[in-house]
């Protein structure tokens, strides 16, 4: 490790990134130390911006790809924080502490010192073999850039407009997807290789639920059909599947990411089983003064205590913060997930958090699921929608496991966040029950779908 | 106490009152011990209903004030509980077990012996002096026939259609109420005899932005305004107030409750400090064999540890179910509350749940708080509205002590269940800010405007 440089107490704080978890580190050790130097790295050309809100651009309900930056070069250099857009780290040298570092616009390549290290590198979009292709008018969507070629292929500028778009995989980014090019105008055909979609985050009787929305939408959903190839001269025409050729002249590809590792492995830090980097709460790698944050880095699992790769952004903007303050002297902790997640496909709002009964079955957790079909106001009440709960304990114990809700109206499964925070305070079935919710009729009924389903869980356990 | 009938294992079991938490306890006795006789007598003609619901069919949102009734009496006297509406309890002898009962319509009285007692009789709308009236067209609301009468009043039946509506008091019903007279074409003056509407709900700031929804819909909100008296003959034609007369041919008296105690008090039960049933957390009086439960009584405020009393219907219900498993010689316990309560008010929700500041004042304890004002969804999603976060804790512990929020997507204001969950779990503002809560853009920011919130108090918690 270099040798603290004379600029300020905890010297030069080297950041590697500068999306979520790399801008929320750099805010952060600038903010707890005022006297460190802090200089962020970012291969692209745009920082901290809300990956999550791509597909919205593309539908149209943002307007412009900036209105996802939250923050501008220009305000971070205004905080002190240094900004190299366009500056590729290439290596780096834990001993030396150094890292390389290649200005793409001049193809220079210069060697800079760090006292500490943040490796916040993110995720990659999966290719398969087959999506490696130089035809045009095939995509995956994971930035900024991606985002703005999808749109280009939209506007016809690498060919006609396209009217028949096909996506390859049913998760969040397909999901999502599926509902803005068919915003757009666009005949929508989504391929699944699993036997349903959304297949990792929710138990069949809720993917059926989901599937069911995009099919009412006009999605031809095919579950059960996996990708060969695709066709096409110049410009794609088709997807090659195990049940034969789908016509398209835009394919989205969003078979899942995996953890850009190439320079924590360069550092010699270790990865863990799940193939991102292993860090401990402060956030550190197994190499002491590197620390890594952010969608490349595992976290643990509060339910399991085992450690998972589950990139999010909210994640990997509280990874960040904490090697932010650590960084720069502090003592920061990352408390770990309980693996919330939510999307919205068209009308239908779908959340989980802890463990679908899959995964705790998978985990080898005596567990159980009730299933609750309500509505999320009162059912005299005007407006109100259907909701479905699926709410998991452990038999014995009764203690929660998890929740999986979807809703036509969206928002609704937002309540997975009350199940999150007993999950976090490790709770059990009776503790959800004896919640005093809040209630009057355009809120909910007398006793919140989610009290419904602890009595019902109760019960099933007792018997179980 | 009366011998055990030869009728089932506990006897007979009578219930005097047939709303919430007398028909939750009828289920549940019966239910506990189907070999149980169950009785209940009910003054009036309906069981089982939502009185909560009242305002939304008078405005509209609910079509008829049958929607409000959950169950039926032919329903429960198919699970073979007795229900005699139209009958009267006119007294208690406890050391007999016998209550006196008048068959309301037969004009007759007779004598039932129990076994064991429930009393549920709920509270009465406070009527002050003034509201003693003659006058047609002046009402309170806390029954369906209160809210038949008001609606014979809305049709003329009882003059003319009415053109403009008083209503006395800010609180809940008072502003629930607004909302339905402005929405059947009432020019609508809202009197509040304190600083400002939602008085007992939430600090000043969150009851500022009540008052401006109610103002920005047309309604004619008069705070600081006290009601001296009625005027008309025959009908009303206004209310004399300190602030001069204000016109109106129909008038709400929406000034409280208070718990009806007279039997209470009849079988030599204590009442509690707040003047409602001091019951023990198996809902039993101070007299053995005679439970009290719902609105007439108190409960345990699990955050303040003190005894309080808060009528509202998710409570009820509870206590009403312990009572029933209990009186059928079971063993239930009621946990308390964390004073949680929601409405809406035009387009606004209002949510609190814990202490406000000023609560917490009130009691001694050394209390701070945030306010944030952020979006629900990401700022930059199309259709994001303003949420307005007011989070309160303990100064040095750090414990969580209350939230409250308003926001003009009333449903977004549900999110207050994080924080009952957290307060029924003990939990510090750091707890708070460390729950992995549910994002996606249409459903919140990365930070959704809790974790804000969180993090915001607990750096003012570290500099207090």
């Amino acid at each position: 490790m270099g040798a603290k440089s004379a600029a300020g107490s905890t010297g030069r704080i080297v950041i590697i990134g500068g999306v979520a978890a790399g801008m929320s580190a750099a805010s952060r050790a600038k903010r707890f130390d005022p006297g460190a130097e802090v200089v962020v790295f970012e291969r692209g050309d745009y920082i901290s911006y809300g990956a999550c809100g791509l597909p919205y651009v593309i539908g149209g309900e943002v307007e412009d790809f900036d209105d996802l930056i939250a923050r501008t070069p220009e305000r971070m250099r205004g905080q002190g924080i240094g900004i190299r857009t366009g500056h590729e780290v290439t290596g780096v040298d834990a001993k030396a502490g150094t890292v390389t570092v290649l200005d793409r616009a001049a193809g220079r390549t210069t060697t800079e010192p760090f006292d500490r290290l943040l490796i916040a590198t993110g995720v990659r979009a999966v290719r398969p073999d087959w999506a490696h292709t130089t035809l045009s008018g095939v995509h995956v969507l994971r930035d900024i850039p991606d985002g703005q070629a999808i749109e280009a292929s939209l506007q016809g500028k690498d060919g006609k407009a396209p009217k028949r778009a096909c996506i390859v995989g049913g998760g969040y980014i397909g999901l999502e997807m599926a509902e803005a090019l068919h915003a757009r105008g666009l005949n929508v055909v989504l391929l699944e290789k699993g036997p349903e979609v959304a297949g990792r985050m929710l138990d069949t009787q809720l993917q059926r639920r989901v599937r069911a929305e995009l099919e009412a939408k006009g999605v031809d959903v095919r579950c059960g059909t996996a990708v060969e190839g695709l066709t096409g001269e110049g410009h794609v025409t088709g997807v090659q599947t195990s049940k034969g050729l789908v016509r398209a002249d835009l394919v989205i590809v969003a078979v899942g990411v995996k953890p850009n590792t190439e320079l924590v492995k360069a550092a010699g830090a270790r990865l863990g089983k799940t193939g991102a980097v292993a860090v401990n709460i402060r956030q550190e790698t197994s190499v002491p003064g590197i620390y890594a944050a952010g969608d490349n880095s595992e976290s643990l699992h509060r339910v399991t205590r085992r450690k998972v790769h589950i990139p999010l952004g909210l994640t990997a903007n509280r990874m960040g913060r904490v090697a932010g303050v650590n960084m720069a002297g502090g003592d920061a902790t990352f408390p770990g997930i309980v693996g919330t997640a939510i999307f919205k496909v068209f009308e239908l709002g779908a959340a989980r958090t802890g463990l679908t009964q899959a995964e705790a079955d998978a985990l080898g957790l005596k567990a159980v699921s009730v299933d609750v079909d309500s509505t999320d106001h009162a059912g005299y009440y005007g407006d109100s929608r259907p909701i479905h709960v699926r709410l998991t304990a452990e038999v014995g114990s009764g203690r929660l496991l998890g929740v999986q809700l979807v809703s036509p109206r969206h928002i609704s499964v937002k309540r997975v966040d009350v199940v999150a925070a007993l999950l976090h305070r490790r709770s059990t079935v009776q503790h959800l029950f004896d919640t005093d919710l809040a209630y009057a009729p355009p809120f909910s009924g007398v006793w919140d779908v989610l009290l419904v389903a602890a009595d019902k869980l109760n019960r099933k356990i007792k018997t179980a």
